[in-house]
């Protein structure tokens, strides 16, 4: 009972072992991660459509459970570009940004992406995340972030701008710079190229100015909250808000409200999809992170606890006036970064963002909103990832197809689309060539018991025997094909009198590929063929086995090609001797 | 040309050699087919809600173009019971059955299924229909031979039923039997009976009698021209349709009219996914059946050219008055097994047919209708296949579920869903089953060069090197499996040095797998393990050799798995007699 007690609530693993030093580490991350986390938070939320405030909740509770029952150590929860992305996507169908049915859905999408996550973790589904591959996770990302960009252009313009795919909208914006708010470009460009520049140079500056490399990091990872500081103070001087500059305005001090999700049966059935594919997107992202920040220091993590993790952080979200969370990139790579030695530093973390909510908000009523798309935009510039591009090409010309079609269906068609038709793609890419497998006609390296493909190496081979590689498992989608490919076989090779299917590949043979093959024994007992099976793996033979395929069978099943060659090319050799001679089909070992 | 020519006009390379004897043989089997095809055609045009001459007109025209453009030289095409109730169905949603629009819609269904059929015959699509697995054909076959009965029934009780699906279907007709009309129940279980009596006993009793085997054989399969023939006088001579037996009423006389199916862009969207999955049934059901015959002569059929085959003849179909067709399973054994030696029987019975229409349709106006609906009783309880479904559920479980959810979702949810269930479902089994794949710790059986499963054989093995065989390619829905398989055997043999991956039943390492392999060679590295492959097959080592990974990786890739223990197990052994030697990784070779 314990054991499952401290699975499910990992908390129990390390808090018993808390002492001076993790808290020390702990309080540091979770200092440095909260002053990065503020501009972040309030940005994040303006990009998902909602009030700023609104990050600030987001980034309380779902920490506190996330220390409960997260099983990374450097994870840190709150509001993420992708998720916050998909959530105005989602909401935006259902109602308009800014209005408070708006809230309304969001805190449904929350709630409900709060539930799957959970009881796809106590159900252990984790798995499913495993099903959007590699080239399509990052060609959506890149496809989301020149979304995120482009959206974020607008307030760096001072306009507004419409347009039914980012293409579109790019281009709506591009027409009307002419039409730009001077002052607030000055603000988003000047903030833009300062935090560029310091993603690009400011390390190596700050190094150069004396800072050692590990505080020259950290300082320059903060840049954004400098960048706050010093257009709000610019702005509450000289009232650039008067003049047209956009911003945050007030925004409400205090705890985080308790909020109730409205059931409401039609909109939870509509938002139904998009709730899923923001659990899984969050997961997956988050899981990923995760898993290579544990790998660093030995440790792993459990997929199916993170997902109640992530599942229980929205669920309170939902219910403290937020909106839907994961696990952030930039900020976990930096906890991991300072050191956080334990799920306590998001705690610190939390108790850091609520000070802000309680006590600071009043002094970022003048934070130019072009402030807060300059942040975003250069966060998600990372995400744009065109060597992985370039590489996935090379590699694999599928693989490629899978994610230039999420690419091209996410700035397109949308996200939902996007990251449907980059998952359904490749797994049809992947049924399809396992529809049509490899084969090789294989025959013996010289001197070894070692049998490769005849077409490619210098092997022994014997036109009474065919040794047929098939590198597949047998299966319905293939079970024609591999009928097409043995007659066209023993069509070739007249001579035949023994076909060995060799069969170390083939990890399955279900029903359908179960009667190709009898259709094969007894097309090739017509033609004078026996039939015979080689290096049949376990689990393959206890199935043949409760079947009366195998005494059917005209030949014999070999423990391996090796043995099938030895017996069969003996054989062989003696009827050359003897041609007379009648050959019985030896009993079946 | 010419060559090219042959492929797509199979008829040009029969026909040069036709002779006497080819002709005698094709009349023969064309007058029996004929005789069968009569009444045949009429009950499936019924069954597709259709009046009774449609089913001859469906069973002229495509004859014809079968016969110029199909492959098989046994298929006989026309009507068939499965293709009549999808067609039904899917008519029914649109239209009222014996309603103009009903014809409209059945005349549009078939000529976009024959456009569709064309259409992937000439891009070469014919292995769409290998992802219909076997026991999802088979159980959609019993579960629409259930719906067929079910809905025959009513015929031969002289009731209207309806009803959501079959089961509600039944269970009203089974409530309202005391209502039942008396003289066409009469009628109907006479000919019901007749009918079973003659398919289980007909053949022995006639070779009682004194017949041949053979002829027996072909008296027996006209039995149905016999319960026509008699159930129609007894009508007409007790003038039995006065007395509220249906009779099939007088039918127009004369050849098939010309018909242009209307182009209406809704409803051709609307009917486009039931075009499509008759198309798809309608071909597998015949393409299947035509490689069946083929095979017993020695002789190929080319699925690709059969497509275009079925596709123009639905779309002559569409234009003469008919219904979709496609192969059919009693008419085309029997006329193989008359003997039909070409393509020419099909042309002969379509004479057949046409004199029917010209000639005989006065003299089945008192036809009752009671008598069509037992002879397609009779004829789809062959449809039921139970004892597949046993062996499918000793052999495999999840064909099992496949099947099972193929059957209810038709008897339950209507043939779309159904058949659509069955195939998604089977590939969603498939791709799980995929990406948790069965791996084995392999040792070395003692004297060989061959290596198995450690767990199942009595192998040599080494604590210092763990052999791993993984049984499936490697592909993003797996590739986080494999890191976890390949980190738990790590953390399980302390004293492990070197991990050999054998790639014997590995067919493709997709960029997602290649990752995972990245990670796991550095974490390997990190725990002082380094990570030699095995076996891997030429087409995947193509691609490998494409990356850097293969320099990155800490082992080497050996040739076979023989060679890898050879080459680690004297040098575990080496470091045995001298532990302070330092081992250098050898050269690739």
């Amino acid at each position: 009972m314990s054991l499952k007690l401290k699975r499910y609530f990992p908390i129990l693993q390390w808090l018993p072992l808390y002492g001076k030093e993790t808290l020390i580490s702990d309080l540091l991350a979770a200092l440095i991660v909260t002053i990065m986390l503020i501009p972040q938070s309030l940005a994040y939320a303006m990009l998902a459509g909602m009030p700023p405030e609104v990050g600030l909740y987001a980034s309380i509770a779902p920490l506190f459970l996330y220390t409960i029952f997260g099983t990374s150590r450097s994870l840190a929860i709150g509001p993420v570009a992708v998720i916050s992305l998909m959530t105005a996507a989602a909401a935006g169908n259902h109602a308009l940004e800014g209005s408070p049915e708006y809230i309304t859905v969001v805190l449904i999408l929350t709630l409900m992406s709060g539930l799957m996550l959970t009881l796809m973790g106590l159900v252990r589904l984790g798995f499913l995340a495993n099903f959007l591959s590699h080239p399509v996770i990052s060609g959506f990302i890149t496809a989301s972030g020149l979304i995120i960009a482009a959206s974020q252009a607008r307030h760096l313009l001072g306009l507004e701008a419409e347009g039914l795919n980012v293409i579109m909208v790019l281009y709506g914006l591009i027409a009307r710079i002419p039409e730009a708010h001077l002052l607030t470009l000055c603000i988003g460009s000047g903030t833009l190229v300062f935090l560029y520049a310091n993603r690009r140079w400011g390390r190596s500056l700050l190094s150069l100015i004396g800072l050692n490399p590990y505080t020259a990091d950290i300082f320059s990872k903060a840049a954004p909250v400098l960048a706050v500081a010093v257009t709000t103070l610019v702005t509450w001087h000289w009232q650039l808000d008067q003049a047209g500059v956009k911003v945050v305005g007030d925004i409400p001090a205090g705890l985080p409200p308790f909020t109730l999700p409205a059931f409401i049966p039609g909109l939870w059935r509509d938002l139904f999809l998009a709730a899923l594919l923001i659990s899984i997107v969050g997961f997956v992202e988050s899981v990923s992170l995760g898993q290579t920040l544990a790998a660093k220091q030995r440790q792993r993590i459990d997929p199916d606890q993170e997902l109640i993790a992530l599942g229980t952080a929205n669920l309170s979200s939902a219910f403290s006036g937020g909106m839907p969370v994961s696990g952030g990139f930039a900020r976990s790579i930096v906890n991991y970064d300072v050191g956080a030695a334990t799920p306590a530093a998001g705690t610190f973390t939390a108790i850091g963002i609520l000070v802000a909510a309680l006590f600071l908000t009043p002094l970022i009523a003048f934070l130019p909103v072009a402030t807060l798309g300059a942040t975003i935009i250069v966060a998600v510039l990372s995400l744009i990832d065109l060597p992985a591009i370039k590489h996935t090409f090379v590699y694999s010309k599928s693989d490629f197809a899978a994610m230039l079609a999420t690419i091209l269906a996410t700035l397109i068609q949308g996200i939902e689309i996007g990251i449907m038709a980059g998952v359904g793609l490749s797994l049809l890419l992947y049924l399809y060539r396992t529809s049509r497998p490899h084969y090789a006609v294989i025959g013996r390296l010289p001197n070894s018991e070692h049998f490769r493909n005849a077409e490619r190496h210098e092997v022994e081979t014997d036109d009474k025997i065919a040794l047929l590689r098939i590198d597949e498992s047998l299966y319905f989608a293939n079970s024609r094909y591999l009928e097409d490919i043995v007659m066209g076989l023993v069509i070739s090779q007249p001579k035949l009198n023994h076909l060995v299917l060799t069969c170390q590949a083939v990890n399955l043979i279900d029903a359908s590929a179960l009667d190709s093959l009898r259709t094969i024994n007894s097309r090739l007992k017509d033609s004078g063929v026996q039939m015979h099976l080689a290096e049949v793996k376990g689990p393959v033979m206890d199935r043949l086995r409760k079947t009366d395929f195998l005494d059917e069978m005209s030949g014999v099943v070999y423990m391996s090609t090796y043995d099938a060659w030895k017996v069969l090319h003996e054989r062989a050799e003696e009827a050359e001797d003897k041609p007379e001679a009648e050959l019985k089909p030896e009993a079946p070992r």
